[in-house]
């Protein structure tokens, strides 16, 4: 039986202490919850791959109070529609204008992590006109994310090929314990030691089709968007939060989602667009600001949104 | 100089007898001609590659009685803008709802051709809720233009192959006569007897991006789109136009863009879905009915307009 929608997989999932609503968007069907007050900025948060929107659970009080929050499930995660052979940035993108669109309906500042920053700088440069305010990146795994750059790490050796060579297209395979054992051997040794694999599935990877991961390495999920041609037509302010990176020494690998140098290039392109350009690096922060540290995340986000707004 | 804006491009174009506008969707400037009653049902007419939206012209006074229509030029068509490396499906159908979204603003019937015939079926099937009424799909090359089909006819032989090694990506080599000195030995034999080249560049040829024809060459036009999937989704009536078809006794290769197997599995997946489905054999006539018999094509969607209303 296909688990593409939420009812179909009504055993994966838990309670939460924020309201669950879905929209029909033509294609999928999103689930998102809605905080805040309705009479101050709108705020869109994108969880990154294989996080579900709840990963902003913790954020989500202390930002309820500065902005209206829409927390969202891309396709692929949580409870929103599953879609196989579908999963580009592309389509994910365009999912979030739709939802602007429908469920926000008002312009909005957008806040994505690791590939939902990829989509944040996909909205900053591809939303229909007025829809986007600012944008966020919170560590975007930018132009390395890409199969054609150097430091692309979306093949043997990454979490994407792991996930999907041992979980399967919509879980079909589901040999967690195969994938636990294999991890230390075939994910980078970095990344080995970064990634902890529990012993039974973890909530957020039952929640997530590892499809994704498969277009991940296979190139699709970025196929059609060459970021140096989206980051050069960003329309709005934009703040590139930067975590940990560095060169591991045994192997001279790239560790982090985002380089010095490819972040460099970013920073390049983006203060090319005229737009207001802010870096923060957080050398110390893992991948997730929001999940490691809601309150830093929510500060850093209240502070920017007022100074654009001080400007 | 870049040559993506239609101003960039000036030089290209010639005057028409209906006033072209232009919409700023965000990512593209689409450019449209509107015509006929707003008290009349809204008709989107989508121009096959290498067509511009005055393909339509001749049909335009007649429709223009029953509807009010509205022609564009697509993505790397016409004074709209030319993407590179964003030549998709997804892309092109997301650009129409963009369009339904901000000029049209109502529900309404689709027509298209050729691989504007799958941006009708793209629509039908993944447009936003209440978009579409009901869908044409005038000659599209389901399947076939998918990259795994066996009768895939983009690759060496088809005329986007051609058109894409001695035109270029954005006219970058622009070697017309070459292309046509080449047309005989390069194309499919049954293509170069349909495919007349002039001495000088033709007008749609000259308003088109030849890396449309890359695109469809190496896959990533229909990539991230299986059209079985999509056919499978379509959600509104649809009518189906088939035209020339049949195997080439010499070289039992199918000839025309859909070949009668392809139609007929269309003709399953959309009776599938439970929708009104109406299809047309048209044995005798070229590619583009609306190009070679505007009044029958004019006459085919007004009947079948009012056929859907009558029920």
């Amino acid at each position: 039986m296909d688990r593409y929608e939420s009812e179909d997989r009504a055993d994966t999932f838990i309670p939460h202490a924020f309201q669950e609503r879905t929209i029909e968007l033509g294609e999928v069907r999103l689930n998102y919850v809605r905080v805040g007050n309705p009479n101050k900025p709108a705020l869109l948060l994108i969880p990154g791959q294989t996080e579900s929107w709840w990963g902003y659970e913790a954020a989500l009080p202390m930002l309820a109070e500065h902005f209206e929050v829409f927390a969202v499930d891309l396709r692929g995660q949580g409870r929103s529609s599953w879609t196989p052979g579908r999963y580009t940035i592309d389509n994910m993108g365009s999912d979030l204008v739709r939802f602007i669109d429908l469920v926000i309906r008002r312009p909005t500042i957008v806040s994505g992590l690791s590939s939902g920053g990829v989509i944040s700088a996909w909205l900053s440069a591809y939303a229909k006109p007025g829809q986007i305010i600012a944008a966020h990146y919170e560590d975007p795994p930018l132009f390395g994310s890409e199969r054609k750059d150097p430091e692309f790490m979306a093949t043997d050796g990454s979490p994407f090929a792991l996930w999907n060579k041992y979980l399967g297209d919509q879980w079909q395979i589901g040999d967690w314990s195969g994938m636990k054992a294999a991890a230390p051997r075939e994910l980078f040794p970095w990344l080995a030691r970064f990634i902890l694999i529990p012993d039974e599935p973890s909530q957020n990877m039952k929640e997530y089709d590892p499809e994704w991961g498969r277009a991940t390495c296979e190139g699709t999920l970025m196929g059609g968007c060459d970021h140096a041609r989206m980051l050069s037509r960003v329309k709005v302010p934009v703040l590139f939060t930067h975590h940990f990176n560095g060169v591991e020494p045994a192997t001279g690998r790239e560790m982090g989602a985002i380089s010095a140098a490819n972040a460099q290039r970013a920073r390049e392109l983006l203060i090319g667009t005229g737009n207001r350009f802010d870096y923060q690096l957080h050398p110390s922060m893992g991948h997730s600001m929001h999940a490691q540290d809601p309150a830093l995340f929510s500060r850093t986000l209240i502070e920017w949104s007022a100074a654009l707004r001080a400007r």
